[in-house]
């Protein structure tokens, strides 16, 4: 008797937090399509890491779509707006940083979309986490719950009711230093993950913008050596 | 006194329907942003009809966004899949049709949200129809309610509580006749627009494709020439 595995859309940038999600997919039992974007980030080692991530994890596939956020600007993450060093963990707690990509959740999650559809997947992942930074407005829990919402509405699956799309957000909980712990339960190479927003050409962290602030920390809370290595 | 103009991000394809809502649009007195996609589509011709009509109106900007929906098959409009020909009216209403590219308009409104805030515009404006078409799940009146739920969760203007985001959709009820009778009464230069979803590549409409099947039923209940004008 053959069980058909359930197919999976897993957003993966290259990061810490996508890879914890991608290996937490494939445990749950999912054939993981994995989808990356190159979209004029200035940190683009991340799709490096993220081919790097999906060919050690043996994904069914992984496609990288090329869309042009910097025509829209807006954001340090795309445009010529530094990056912000060394701030204080109680500043990053407030207001949306000036790192937030206008609607790039809503954008990326539109993707994933397309492709679930294209292969008959209902479900996505994406690895958004509440806990620890919560300034970007899209990866609270109810944007999610709305995103569902809408793509039971907007495809061909949900008019034919094949099936309702699930979001999973494993990490949606999860305090940085509980996602370290699981990245190394799962097994996920972390030193080949990437956080930095600032990173030198060979993927070294800049160890000073909000995420790697926050990257440190998780991993001191969670007793593990963050052993980033470069290319 | 000086009255500032809402702006507002208006979806502008080149065909018949998006040139009537950016007029339209602009006689409700919106400072209007346009914004067309290049996404593979194999009647790319639209594009230079978008360009010519968004000169034409004067709009305070044009963008065009290169995404690469190819990338995710699935659709007779991007892949090597026939487009359908001389179809029974009977038939088109029936079942998603394969002209459906898999989430393009949550694709499209996602940029047009990125679009809105960068600009600082709470106003989207799109041409979807359900009544003469409605085989197309992202086309239909609670899927827009969904989007704009969305769009309010998704962004920095969302949580700033600066104004919540309204989807424009006059078209939404009118059947292709009364949308050709608008077209007219606010000018738009219906000549120069493209609905064919198969066209010459110097513009000239297949006249066999369910686009252009609706377009000739439109323009003959409306009483009204259709005049093609190649380019």
């Amino acid at each position: 008797m053959t069980q058909v595995q359930r197919k999976a859309v897993v957003l993966l940038s290259g990061g810490l937090d996508s890879a914890t999600v991608l290996a937490w997919m494939q445990r749950e039992g999912f054939a993981c399509y994995a989808l990356s974007f190159r979209y004029g980030q200035r940190h683009a080692v991340e799709l490096d890491r993220a081919r790097e991530l999906a060919n050690r994890s043996r994904v069914v596939e992984h496609r990288t779509a090329e869309i042009d956020l910097r025509a829209f600007g807006g954001s340090a993450l795309t445009a010529d707006i530094p990056v912000p060093k060394d701030r204080p963990e109680s500043e990053m707690q407030h207001g949306v940083p000036i790192t937030y990509v206008p609607a790039r959740n809503t954008i990326f999650l539109a993707f994933a979309l397309a492709y679930a559809e294209t292969i008959g997947a209902t479900d996505l992942a994406i690895g958004v986490n509440a806990i620890d930074y919560s300034g970007y407005p899209d990866c609270r829990p109810d944007f999610i719950a709305a995103f569902a919402a809408l793509a039971n509405l907007a495809t061909r699956s949900g008019t034919q009711e094949r099936g309702k799309f699930t979001i999973h957000t494993p990490l949606q909980a999860l305090t940085k230093a509980q996602i370290v712990t699981l990245a190394v339960q799962l097994g996920v190479p972390t030193e080949r993950t990437v956080s930095c927003y600032d990173p030198d050409s060979d993927g070294s962290p800049c160890r000073h913008c909000d995420a790697c602030i926050l990257r440190a920390r998780g991993f001191a809370e969670a007793g593990v050596p963050d052993e980033f290595s470069a290319r």
